[in-house]
């Protein structure tokens, strides 16, 4: 027997009218890619995001046709997550950081239609226009008097021209929840990157989650500051959690450096912010050299990879704002942990406290998880056993786009690629990624452990551990470490600093120091890439 | 194109699980009919309500077969929740407090197949066991030891008895989200009762609203007591939402008076709480008598009939707890809106916060409503135009259980049968009744406004705003008084206390004081009932 409730399915298009009819002058902030703050609100993007359905109804697009962006947090594009996947097209986020060659390979993979990017993106876009062959329509987020005359590229409009002659009034269509909203490719450290396809319902339900008190606690009273970029797995789902709830959005644009960040934190009153570890380190360098205070910033959600002890410690301590550790994957839409304490936490000393803090955190209700051995066998919530992360629930994949890749799922759970504890308490800790993990001498030995204390010493900027061939042991850790401008540290007084921090011999063999270590598109070490450049490297042991 | 997410159906199982899995330490706190505090905590209602389950299937309880409760807020109830939905079955809980009669006709209606009692409601059992056609087992929520031996009751088992000898290991079954999960039969003041049918997906859904800040705001961090019953539309949602997040959950059982709702608060810490104004009214009684203060309450939400203004002053300005309004039907699983600020509110002074606070607050995403005319017109949302406030969302009704009182749906949104105004903010103030408004020369008049300022009075216990014949105006109000004891009121004084608190065709023709009020089995007054003891009044102007 059935319920007898209103069949009424969970669409994004619902949110942008709640927001409108609720939250009507609930403002939107943003730095625009001209340099100037912009000033609108869910009234005036719910009206322009119905003049984006209408002009993609004017261009023929199909139900489910793909629009891509190339573009910064900004008010334009968010008027592009609710009028594409309002009107039943997906939005795919291209990843302005992939090299061009990429760009275009997933373009086709996608077979986008429209591309709307930001003009600090028009080179790119002149570069790559022609090779892009789906691509029919090509629209600059811009004035129509910004527009240059001679682009090159063929039927170019700007948004503001192309939204322009539209009317604001459109009847969102109705339509299964399972459909397809958005999408988004992970950089694929091996083979072709690959898509999560997302669906209307997806992403409602990862909204309600997000908005909890236990994981990102979202209301109509806060002023959230979006850092992590709409291009990167949605900005984590803050866009459609503060349209259901209202809150104000102040969105950073390209202006990513820490003076940048902090000086619109503090003419917003922002209180509360996300992104990943490598812009809130900019931040605080910016912060700490110039002795400045926040004002009115109460927490950061900091993931997309481990956030450093002493970034937690600066924050707590020197500057009163909550870090809450995330965790999550483009896979996840994208989150799946949170570090929100527990009752039983509160009264604990601030050491036994940062202890928590530095786990990933506790599953949120719509996510399971589990830890598993090299047999698939679940593992205990024990705090020490270590296994292979999985996790299932109704925001995480089921397979990529066109099935790239094959079917990812183990007995119905995805194997995330990250090896974790999880403790009696539920909060999960991930040890390293399965790929990364050293393997010396039958014992698995966690690189982000090498690295964090190495962190911890003043001369180091960053450090990547890897695994290096031994004849013996099977692999040693080594660590490639970036000094600090205007300091200096030798092998063996690093080699030192471990002694006592960790046990004899998880202390790595030796350290390289290197000019920078490689990052991907989404800011995270590339191992792959570094074990390239240290090709031709022998470990003094072996 | 569909999304390529995992196909998980939300279901009533799930939140159970993932608060033994992740939260299983959480307390669960009852008071007992038998008058102890007893505790236990997720994991042990988890296994519990696994026996339940398995001993439902030893009965050969059916899909979707109802199993009835008549039980205060307890653990064993709580346990009942999950077993008997997440089994498949349909929760179906009577509300002890209407007349016998009314639950064997509720009993009937549903085809209840088991029914579960408290003990103290052993007595109802007995006298109606024999009228109940449908029911083929009864349950007592009691040790075994605890059972009398001549009860009269046909193959009566304790509860502990019966699920004790059941394993506590047990598959939930997987099905489709939209099966009905539980039911709750509204009062019906005219006609026979109608109940709302429950799907797991409302539940769930409605879950995740009731989690977020600007609703109840529920962590991991909260302790809650529900002061509404289990018994009254799943006491708004709570239970579920306590299973979503691993709050602390305490359960007054039948001790509802001022003294033992305080003593709970107090002893196990409590941050929260939620019930109807009547219990609260209670509570501050022996607050005030007593001199007393609270050390850990910090927030209540109070529904279920509008807060008088003066409970709302007591709580916030002399004990420092927020009070928040909320708005429900049990068509809408409750909650439709709450009373949470928005940032512009904070900074108001506290004259005109309270205005903010006295009406029944802002939308809940999955809700949105609308107020009408009688020609069906839209009207605006200024907080002047009042109108009938029309629902709909995926937790709101379609039709009423075997499709009683026909199609309730007007173009797809539901008749709340409340009178409302909508202020640019959002925030709907509900003016009156659609029935128990006053139609006096064409103007309307809120029978709730007339007895707000009656309320004022500190001679006035309760009053009660009904509309009388008049040959020239049609209707004129008269108000119906309960005076305090040991205090003394005249009619002309209360009539004089109305002068300057509003308009004077607004003031009640006449004062009548009674002993008591009728009240429902919700504690809502029945003016119906109140009419007919006043059939023979007579207008003192007519």
């Amino acid at each position: 027997m059935f319920g007898l409730m209103q069949n009424q399915q969970l669409l994004i298009s619902s949110l942008i009218d709640f927001a409108e009819r609720h939250h009507g002058e609930g403002e939107i902030v943003s730095r625009r890619v001209e340099g100037d703050i912009h000033r609108t609100n869910y009234k005036n993007v719910a009206q322009r995001s119905r003049r984006v359905a209408n002009a993609l109804d004017q261009m023929k697009l199909n139900f489910s046709d793909r629009v891509a962006t190339l573009a910064w947090n900004g008010y334009r594009h968010l008027e592009l997550y609710f009028g594409v996947s309002g009107s039943g097209r997906v939005l795919h986020t291209l990843n302005p950081r992939l090299h061009p060659d990429q760009i275009v390979w997933i373009a086709d993979h996608a077979e986008d239609q429209v591309l709307c990017f930001d003009m600090s993106f028009l080179p790119i876009i002149q570069a790559i226009h022609k090779r892009c062959s789906t691509i029919k329509h090509f629209i600059a987020l811009c004035d129509a008097d910004k527009l240059p005359e001679d682009t090159g590229i063929p039927g170019l409009q700007s948004y503001e021209a192309w939204i322009g002659k539209q009317s604001d009034q459109y009847a969102w269509p109705e339509f299964d929840e399972n459909s397809a909203s958005s999408m988004c490719y992970t950089s694929g450290t091996t083979g072709n990157p690959k898509a999560a396809l997302y669906s209307h319902r997806s992403t409602i339900l990862h909204a309600y989650a997000v908005a909890m008190p236990d994981v990102m606690g979202v209301s109509a009273r806060d002023c959230i500051l979006p850092v992590v970029p709409m291009f990167h797995v949605n900005a984590w789902g803050i866009p459609y959690t503060a349209a259901m709830t209202g809150a104000k959005l102040v969105f950073p644009g390209p202006a990513m450096d820490g003076k940048s960040i902090f000086d619109l934190i503090e003419s917003e009153k922002v209180n509360f912010a996300a992104g990943v570890p490598t812009v809130w380190q900019m931040m605080l360098a910016h912060v700490q050299s110039g002795n400045l205070k926040f004002s009115t910033l109460k927490r950061t959600v900091i993931g997309g990879s481990a956030c450093p002890p002493a970034m937690i410690t600066a924050f707590n301590d020197v500057y009163g704002v909550e870090v809450l550790h995330a965790w999550g994957m483009t896979e996840l839409s994208p989150l799946g942990t949170l570090c929100t304490l527990k009752n039983k936490h509160l009264e604990l000393p601030a050491e036994e406290k940062m202890k928590v803090r530095l786990k990933q955190g506790r599953g949120i209700y719509g996510v399971d998880m589990k830890i598993i051995d090299g047999d698939g066998k679940e593992l205990p919530w024990d705090g020490k056993a270590y296994g292979d992360l999985l996790v299932k629930g109704p925001w995480v994949i089921s397979q990529y786009f066109k099935g790239e890749g094959g079917s990812p799922l183990v007995d119905g759970w995805f194997p995330t690629g990250d090896v974790a504890t999880i403790d009696p308490d539920g909060f999960m800790q991930i040890t390293d990624r399965s790929k990364d993990v050293i393997k010396s001498g039958g014992e698995w030995i966690s690189s982000i452990d090498v690295e964090n204390i190495a962190m911890a010493h003043p001369a180091v900027a960053m450090a990547a551990c890897i695994g290096m061939k031994h004849p013996k042991w099977d692999e040693r850790p080594i660590i490639a470490v970036v000094k600090k401008p205007g300091t200096d540290v030798s092998v063996a007084e690093l080699l030192a600093f471990y002694e006592g921090k960790t046990a004899k011999w998880q202390i790595p063999d030796d350290v390289v120091f290197v000019d920078a270590i490689p990052l991907g598109g989404t800011g995270k070490m590339q191992k792959s890439k570094l074990r390239e450049l240290l090709v031709d490297y022998k470990l003094p042991s072996a």
